[in-house]
């Protein structure tokens, strides 16, 4: 079977790899002149709109899903029209757009933090009065690792905030003083069967996800896992979704879903029974999905801007290196190690050391 | 860095899904028109002894390893003047001849079988006389899966077996009337260091390997490393190696080596804290080898000359498919599945619906 996918990147590389020993040979539709997935598969350039590429596409392919979210929705249109899509044009649609996705969490009673749609500085002005200070600008489309967000701490900053999203439709958001961020990664098959990988802490540096640690024997695991199986539900969904949430107490608010296969997972690889990647591509192609449990303790640690020396990194006692193969850019995700063990506490020190390494430290290096 | 591998089978296919996270490029060489290695890598296609093609190959890689023992050893005179062999040329030129591989056994203090070099019918006829019978005409070189091997269980079968072997230099063999076969696979670094993966016990169909078992807490465990940590040091192997013993009683008799990664390491995609695969690539490209412990209880299933319903395998719990991307023929290896479980107990109902599909039922047929 062939499984189509819109995007090329390490999300790409990664179903590419773990399509292989099942015999799915995936090909991706990627805009980008480099792409990264081209080396453990194959890609096809060109543009999300271009037409008779699409139907090349298409013409190549059983079904069709996708590793970024922000893909023209009259590609999904187009495509939808020859080939299956998984996740569905809804799941998609939703996904780009926060007030959408918010107004479905709150259809679905999901908790969410206090959010008004915003399309005019006067707009603003009345929302900070609902929603309170601090608050978050965040524009409706194109967000991502921190970007298109403005924090809001005073009423002076209005102007400067909508300014800085230049005019774009947005959402305010109250500013939710949360005890930690987590994610939760599910897999729905075509006949409705879900399951859940255990819940993942998540820590970010300059709003870029830094380090992800399996949260086993979560007592939040369950609540979590209502929440995401509602929105998976309701959007008849196929495929790998993350839904991240913010903690607050006892408390779960929604914050954002991925409909596809999430860097917060990326542990899963080793870590779990079956992998997300696997698990998405069981779900596309109508396979049996596999076990989503722990196999051991782990976390991942995101290299950003440039990986560190394979050396150091396999020199760290069950880390596992995973480069992407792209040309390191500040800010740029181009890797990732996960580190397993028998039991969390026995990740501190190998995870210290990775961090080190992501940060640019040499091996051997006193460690701060 | 770029690896080049001698075979673009499905150990170089592994080898290169192992290689991408890494950062490694695998390139086979491969003279066969179909290599299932080219589905996920490189591979140039042509003869192991075209010396312009040996060049062109040099050229593009950094060090040369192989993924099959049966290698003109012209090719590797070629490459060593050029490229580093890992493992050596001497690794791979005696596990191409048995007289060779088991005078080197010997000379190291390894048990072996009683053996007895033959190169005519007279030297058969005696030879029978010291090893005794039954016993096995082996010929010296091209031997693997069973081939080349004829056995000898009454003195007048003299005359016939020596024209199988049409004249072939050989080595007649005592049939050791063994508990089990057990094989340890191990890998060792360019500085020396040794680690050794579990031992698994192996069960063959019609001379080729049908099941691979992990023993966990096997008490030959620590005989099994000493008798190959002899031989890795003897050929200052680089690499991963398997050697293959009969147990009989409490000893262990040397039967042969792989200077590769072996059938029976398969299991140590999902099984083991670090693959056979990851290891072998990370001694040759003089990276810190990864841990050898096993992660779980795990075992083997080999798809011999068909690969069953992907949706069939993969409904077993735990299961992990790995099809090579080969045309099916009958006796061909055309891919495996690792079953993984808590303890090694709980494998059998699934290891029983493995075999049971390997052998040709389909999903919910009675099982045998």
């Amino acid at each position: 079977m062939k499984i189509g996918i819109l995007g090329g990147g390490q999300l790409a590389r990664m179903l590419a790899l773990a399509g292989h020993p099942l015999g799915l040979q995936c090909i991706s539709l990627e805009p980008a002149a480099e792409a990264c997935a081209a080396q453990v598969g194959s890609v096809i350039a060109g543009d999300f709109t271009d037409e008779d590429l699409l139907a090349d596409f298409a013409a190549g392919i059983d079904v069709v899903t996708t590793e970024v979210e922000h893909v023209p929705l009259v590609a999904l249109d187009y495509l939808q029209q020859h080939r299956r899509l998984a996740p569905g044009r809804r799941s998609i649609a939703v996904a780009q757009d926060r007030l959408l996705e918010k107004t479905l969490f709150h259809d679905l009673e999901l908790p969410t933090a206090h959010f008004v749609p915003v399309d005019s500085l006067e707009d603003l002005v009345a929302a900070m009065q609902v929603v309170g200070l601090p608050a978050i600008l965040k524009t409706r489309r194109m967000g991502y690792d921190g970007k298109g967000q403005v924090v809001l701490r005073e009423a002076s900053a209005a102007e400067a905030a909508w300014s800085a999203v230049a005019g774009a439709p947005c959402l305010l958001e109250a500013m939710v003083p949360f005890d930690r961020e987590v994610s939760v990664i599910a897999v729905r098959s075509q006949e409705g069967e879900c399951r859940f990988w255990p819940l993942t802490e998540n820590l970010h540096h300059n709003g870029i996800l830094s380090v992800s640690r399996a949260l086993l024997e979560e007592p939040l695991q369950a609540l979590a896992e209502q929440h995401c199986q509602r929105l998976l539900e309701a959007l008849d969904y196929v495929g790998v979704l993350a839904l991240e949430l913010f903690q607050v107490g006892d408390k779960l608010l929604a914050n954002e879903y991925a409909p596809r296969v999430h860097n917060s997972g990326h542990w899963t690889i080793e870590g779990a029974v079956t992998s997300q990647f696997e698990n998405h591509l069981r779900a596309v192609a109508g396979l049996p999905l596999g076990a989503t449990d722990a196999r051991c303790a782990a976390a991942m640690v995101n290299f950003v801007g440039h990986v560190p020396a394979a050396s150091a990194v396999l020199a760290v006692a069950d880390a596992h290196l995973h480069v992407y193969g792209k040309q390191p850019r500040p800010g740029r995700k181009v890797g990732h190690a996960t580190l397993c063990a028998a039991h969390p506490g026995l990740l501190e020190p190998g995870l210290k050391t990775l961090v080190h390494l992501a940060q640019g430290g040499r091996e051997g290096d006193a460690i701060a």
